[in-house]
């Protein structure tokens, strides 16, 4: 038995998001099956963690336990030849048997493409939200800051994981900016970990500061006493794209 | 009446090509279905030549003739919001009432491009020719020079065009160029047109250039006596982009 672990970048445009669902196309259950069909047996395939439907990831970290020998680079090009073009899996490695993408995980970064143009070009529409309203963009700009450090992000949960018990809605935040590059906004965020939904409901907030209809009182409220607060606007999914995620 | 002219991208992946074909999804005909309901009647969309299925433009120049008196502006939103995401149309101006987007045209540029990598991205894979396999590049970049100039390209035309008499295959070159940006080979050519196929037949005989199977002497033989060639081999559609029409 060995665990083999790699990257795998993926259009979410057409897959109802990262986990298994009976009767659903999704990233991972395309990766089982083929990679079952090379193991020839079922296995299971890890995710650092699940990304919602239609969401993007450069590179995704999976691990997935064989017994078949075959060696990385066959691997690779044996799955990559039989997956869809919409995913690709690059990076093969032999890990550690008790690696685990998710629990091991100590950073991931995202990020959200507001595209802000009159026209979005037909070779972007993919991976943008396309908002080509007003925004008060520096102050989204002033207000991406504050998420940065450590909060709790209850306030910026998903509705039906808001009120779980027992489990700490608090996470660290490394770096996050948003910035604007010709005719986008790039919301960027490193943290130690995302609640679901987390990424999309920040950039909601944010919109929300650039339509004015909150102002950084507001974010810092949200980011001090979250449970007071219904989660949400969540920004559409097109946008986002899980970049990298890092180990120790 | 009056005469409208506008660029048209589109991603044309998904497209049975520019050209209007009975129960066959064309951008020609969306765009006449889209701006007729804004007419209120049948309309004629004419655009500076066709491309073939899965070629992607990101200039394509169109015009339509119009009772409706919709202002510019109002014309482009409507129109881009009745269109697929895959067509955008832009920069649209009034036009002498005889302008012809292919009658007038004096200079297309095309860019093509072949992806180098073993791994090609989800987020590239609609506009490249994916050739993950050995090239002699450099002998495909000396031979792409040979292209530019006025030459007989009846080597170089469709299979089913090349023995039409009566029209010319004379076309003049400005610019043909190929180099190496980062994992992919990118084709840069500028002409006072072009006949059907013959961008990606140049790159078909290109690529021929980087497996060894022809030299540049080759090459120089089919732009001066191309009719005793058979034509092609033809490079795939979806590395092609229409990148802009020139008028004077």
């Amino acid at each position: 038995v060995r665990r083999l672990q790699f990257n795998v970048a993926y259009d979410g445009t057409d897959f109802h998001g990262w986990q298994v669902q009976p009767d659903l196309l999704t990233v991972q259950g395309v990766l089982e099956s083929v990679i079952g069909s090379i193991e020839g047996g079922t296995v299971h395939v890890d995710g650092s963690g699940r990304t919602d439907a239609g969401v993007h990831a450069l590179a995704q970290v999976a691990a997935v336990t064989l017994n078949n020998p075959i060696p990385v680079d066959n691997f690779r090009r044996a799955v990559n030849r039989l997956l869809p073009l919409t995913i690709r899996i690059s990076n093969v490695e032999e890990a550690a048997e008790d690696f685990h993408p998710r629990f091991h995980a100590r950073r991931k970064t995202y990020e959200y493409r507001i595209f802000r143009g009159e026209i979005c070009s037909p070779f972007e529409r993919r991976w943008v939200h396309h908002y080509p309203y007003p925004l008060e963009e520096d102050a989204m700009i002033s207000a991406a800051a504050l998420y940065a450090g450590g909060h709790d992000f209850t306030a910026f949960a998903a509705a039906d994981e808001k009120d779980a018990l027992g489990r700490s809605k608090r996470r660290f935040i490394y770096h996050s900016t948003l910035r604007r590059e010709d005719q986008s906004l790039i919301f960027r965020i490193a943290g130690s970990g995302f609640l679901k939904h987390m990424v999309r409901n920040l950039v909601g907030v944010l919109l929300e500061v650039g339509k004015g209809n909150l102002d950084a009182d507001a974010v810092c409220a949200r980011l001090a006493n979250g449970s007071q607060y219904r989660p949400g606007p969540t920004a559409p999914a097109s946008g986002l794209v899980l970049i990298s995620v890092e180990y120790e």
